[in-house]
């Protein structure tokens, strides 16, 4: 009988993601039956999931084996109270590799004073004022080292940025600075003059960069924020950038989204919004790891990036 | 008797080298006299130039035995008919790093449409639009593959992007798809979305990019020039602007510098004008390329980086 697994992850996402799913899964033998609709829960062997999907009751699909998500982030889904079954977080290769591209661009956009020249087209040659540091004179921290943050955290080390890494547990990275804990944190922030946020959103990590975090960090710098929009203290943030203890935020995710057209990070000329296109999982790659992962629960294998629900992610 | 080194390189910059070139002198064991000053050119044993210092005739410096260039690019040097005298371009590590980062910087910002973000502030959340290709599905042409060329090749293969290199002579280049010629150029150019000029500037480099060459570029694609202003044909580039067939050019470098406050490159939406900044030769490390010349100079051995005058680099 072929494996029943249901698209519940957005009528937007479908076209996109069936033929690519329907591919992966033949590419690895499985015969399944792959629809957009469950007209039987009790039948359905494997839930694709993201938020926003037609799936918030996860109680009627009493055969599921595993609900796979289509995002990194889990945050949305990981406290249902209704989800019994095993979650899977997406670690996809193309959207860690949209991240590090963001990233790096970002960072090197504002290690390079790039805004100052496409601003500053006026005809006077400030050829002087505007010469950067090279990067090896330039310290980024790095908050969030799993396996975007860490990527990320590699990418910058070959431009010879000197990185500081910051993560809940401690970890050793070779070429990172690492630090964990309070003290770390503050250690890390007070070298930085650029701070990227991969963080996952937590009840420890939420609103982590308080106005107390931001006054640590030297003046003028910047932070850059593809991770989750609650990571920040959205007031304390418009207050440091107006007090110009923060000199730039580049910020990709928000507390709701899309950021509504009057919200005040919009029109604050020291703010840059991006709108949550950091890192899109991409259906070719992604098919291939849910395929991948229904292959592994058909097998009775452990489940890649199985999320560990004591720590949310 | 101690060398005599006359720095020859411009009083701006006798403050910032004085100190540098004195402890790499030193660190070698050379016993120096080492002055901005030569009341008697017969006496001296070795000039560090720059474009636009006191220097324009070398037929006094009888005694001379090479001229050290601060300069990466010779062109307003190698060609001077009283230059006798060996001549070596800088290769510096502190300038191939400021390139690097300006390079890939700006080859980020176009690829991922920072500008779109910078400029589109206005509270409309496109999401969908300004979601950015991989980098490896956007070609990017290194032309010219000497030690700067070479290294942002690398640092952009690094980063995934697909380089296409081109060189006057063939080269072979491990991750770089290499190519030479009219025949090499015309495939480069049709095939890359971005192109990087880092040629040298001689006769056969002058005015590279003509009307006919930007034609073959896909539309919209985007230059960058740290090189030499005339690689360009100004003109050519502007019409190929206007008529979208080029989407940006992002220029350091210009026939006249600083480039005129009227210059129609300042004005033009399509244009962003850095001044001159993408490489500058950084003290310390250069002093020390300096430095290890005069002594391969006193022991007899072959100078570092000399410049082939019938090649003009």
């Amino acid at each position: 009988m072929p494996i029943k697994v249901y698209f519940a992850a957005g009528a937007e996402r479908w076209p996109a993601y069936r033929e690519p799913l329907r591919a992966a899964l033949s590419e690895l033998g499985i015969a399944a039956d792959l629809s957009d609709s469950a007209p039987d829960p009790a039948a359905v062997d494997y839930i694709v999931y993201a938020p926003g999907g037609p799936v918030t009751d996860f109680s009627p699909y009493t055969g599921c084996k595993a609900v796979l998500s289509l995002w990194a982030g889990v945050e949305r889904i990981v406290s249902n109270p209704t989800l019994t079954q095993p979650l899977t977080r997406m670690v996809d290769q193309g959207l860690t590799e949209g991240m590090v591209e963001y990233v790096t661009g970002h960072v090197l956009r504002h290690h390079l004073g790039i805004d100052a020249h496409i601003h500053g087209q006026d005809g006077i040659w400030r050829q002087a004022s505007l010469l950067p540091p090279l990067a090896r004179e330039r310290p980024v921290a790095m908050l969030g080292l799993g396996a975007l943050g860490q990527a990320c955290a590699a990418a910058l080390a070959a431009l010879n940025f000197p990185v500081l890494g910051w993560s809940r547990s401690p970890k050793s990275i070779p070429g990172i600075d690492c630090h964990s804990g309070d003290t770390g944190l503050a250690y890390v922030l007070s070298r930085a003059e650029i701070a990227v946020l991969l963080l996952p959103l937590t009840a420890d990590t939420r609103d982590l960069m308080t106005a107390g975090r931001l006054a640590l960090m030297p003046e003028g710098a910047a932070i850059i924020n593809p991770g989750r929009g609650p990571l920040i203290d959205d007031a304390a943030l418009l207050a440091a950038l107006d007090a110009g203890q923060i000199g730039h935020a580049t910020l990709d995710v928000f507390r709701e989204e899309p950021l509504p057209p009057g919200h005040p990070f919009w029109a604050h000329p020291k703010i840059t919004v991006t709108p949550h296109i950091a890192a899109e999982t991409r259906p070719t790659t992604a098919a291939r790891v849910v395929a991948e992962n229904i292959r592994r629960g058909e097998a009775g294998e452990p489940l890649l990036h199985r999320v560990d629900r004591s720590l949310g992610y």
